[in-house]
């Protein structure tokens, strides 16, 4: 069960000038179940993209990373098989749907990025991936229908539209992603797609992604395991109005950022066994390097993490969690802690005014806040995370069996 | 259920001379439970200790570290509360206690070192330990007993002991520990306590130390948090044969390692929920800290550990998090793997010869062993861990409620 995470609503989810979709059912791994998504983009398109920093990286992440310096034309994305762990010939059969693709296309296999994600070490089926390509050609969907054939465990779509005026007319922002927590290396990954029609130069955009992601999908964590084939595409087709001026540029940013961070929270909200959503943020630390440290410290600790589930205020196990994240000269008798807007700690001690069942209270809800005051800077960083359930170690351990 | 873990043989437990222990029932929280230990140690013995590295270290710990300075004379270990997070009052009250003993014993308080276990943020009941002390101090009780004293969430009390024979004559070597698992920030801490009566300069027994505890307590995981209260103490009487023969430093040396792998593995043994014991063998990397960082991305995973608990030989799960150590330039193309004997994967990639059931069938073995080879150096680490189970979640989610 997802934490406040409705399905989208399509009506909500607005159509980009100069991007096509199209899916099919190619029975990749399932019958009658919709695996495969092929996104045309508008000729002269800017395209960005961000990978996984896991060294086992999938075949697929490989190639897209090389494509992408040429001027890309299609994305092709395939559940119920990761392409991962699989070697040259990995690399080969992904090589080969981009060349049955471009073939379509009448382009160069080269303007073809590949994604994939299902089970690991798996030989590609590119027979049925290539068989089901004509379907996805011939039709046009829709944004509801793109998020459903990217899903593989996730209990809901992912997507997320917004509009952005500009100088010179108003741009559309729409993006999907799957995942149910980059924590999935078995039906691996964290997708995420984002397209506006605005025009924006390709190196801008490429910048303008890895800010992104450092605000969205480099802020979640279900249980630290970065999957095989994480990746996230910014598509920028061009189709309408221009973002040039630093004050559209800023403005264009803000909404992408908006939507990716509803994206990232999706995956959160639809994590593994997740009954809560927890927004982790610290505070006046020295650098924003080292409250990431302190939030990923506490979203990490699986002790933290049943704490939550369980609703208990247990000060003790965040406490320690911040001890332990190993930010030098730390000083824990400085520390304070808010559940919300309940503060439970102070400089490293119970708040002489704690009361439990306040603390209660607060964790009770589906959603809630941890906030640490570190008191010796000016920084400050936030994560979102989830808690930690039997459910969580159902899936795990039921999943493949 | 602890794994391969039987109840100590009392008559396997050597008393060390020079060493003198005492328990009491002194209704820390709980009536009618040993919850305190006092060991006296021998006019001239040399003491090493060694702490957590949790900056929210308890006041025990605190003062611990600085009575080890001096010639300590007694250990008084209390359990049902920790002492941490109590800040001021938290050091006077270990003082007290410390206060308290020395008067017993006619020395200074510094002479004795505090120790304290369970939970956190309740203010040390004083009272109630020095009203114990009496008792604790009229009474001769054996090894059992004081492995029994200082168990908190244990289930099995946890004592080895070995003789080793050195130039000058047989020496004893008898540890007790407690934890189930580094993990228990709210009953806080594992704690160890290994004696001998060998003669042995405190310089040399510290820099041993040192050694021991990176071979033993500091090569076990549970889930990776450090407890505030975690420590090591080793004591040497010289009331047995001295050691100051290199020869016969390395043979105890060795004998103290063995006693202090067999207390640390069966902190994991009895680690919260755990139904496997899993050695994760890291070899052939570059250096042993990176051989480490590997072996702690493969224990720490949360997906490759509810894959041991489901006996499901999820190879993806295990290379993801060997891409995911962070160790740089490392070749996944170059990496082997092996459940036990059976080789799973081969440079990278799925063992051709690879059959299922032979990797099911060493998984379900209470205990097996994980062992990576990454091919490029002659560096090894080894780590012990166990699984995570709907157990583990159970216990943590409903500790306090």
């Amino acid at each position: 069960m997802a934490v406040n995470l409705p399905p989208p609503d399509p009506a909500q989810l607005y159509a980009v000038p100069g991007v096509d979709l199209g899916v099919a059912m190619a029975g990749v791994r399932k019958a009658n179940r919709k695996d495969l998504l092929v996104m045309r983009l508008a000729p002269g398109s800017a395209v960005a993209g961000v990978f996984t920093r896991n060294r086992f990286c999938a075949a697929p992440v490989t190639l897209a990373k090389k494509h992408l310096k040429n001027d890309v034309l299609a994305l092709v994305v395939n559940t119920g098989n990761a392409n991962a762990g699989t070697g040259r010939q990995g690399l080969e059969r992904a090589m080969q749907v981009c060349e049955a693709l471009a073939s379509h296309l009448d382009c160069d296999a080269g303007q073809v990025l590949p994604f994939s994600t299902g089970v690991i070490m798996e030989p590609l089926p590119v027979d049925r991936i290539v068989a089901g390509l004509p379907h996805a050609l011939m039709h046009k969907d829709d944004w509801l229908s793109a998020a459903e054939a990217i899903m593989t465990t996730d209990t809901v779509p992912k997507a997320f539209s917004r509009k952005v005026r500009l100088s010179a007319g108003t741009a559309v922002v729409t993006g999907i992603a799957k995942g149910a927590g980059m924590i999935r290396p078995d039906m691996a990954t964290m997708l995420g797609f984002i397209t506006t029609d605005a025009r924006v130069g390709e190196k801008t955009l490429q910048a303008m992604l890895a800010r992104v992601a450092d605000r969205s999908f480099n802020c979640v964590t279900v249980d630290g395991d970065t999957s095989t084939n994480d990746s996230l595409i910014l598509a920028a087709t061009g189709r309408g109005p221009a973002a040039s001026a630093r004050r559209d540029l800023l403005k264009l940013e803000a909404v992408i950022t908006d939507v990716a961070r509803q994206l990232a929270q999706a995956i959160v909200r639809d994590g593994e066994g997740a009954t809560k959503f927890v927004t982790v943020e610290i505070e006046r630390g020295r650098t924003a390097e080292e409250c990431r440290r302190v939030a990923y410290s506490i979203a990490h600790s699986p002790l933290v993490k049943t704490a939550f589930f369980a609703s208990d205020p247990n000060l003790g196990r965040i406490l320690a969690a911040i001890g332990n994240s190993g930010v030098a000269g730390l000083d824990t008798g400085k520390v304070d802690l808010y559940l919300d807007e309940v503060r439970v700690a102070q400089a490293g001690g119970r708040d002489p005014g704690y009361r439990e069942e306040r603390a209660v209270a607060a964790m009770k809800k589906p959603e809630f806040k941890v906030r640490a005051v570190l008191n010796r800077g000016r920084a400050k960083a936030t994560l979102w995370t989830c808690d930690l359930s039997f459910d969580y170690v159902k899936i795990n351990a039921e999943y493949r069996t």
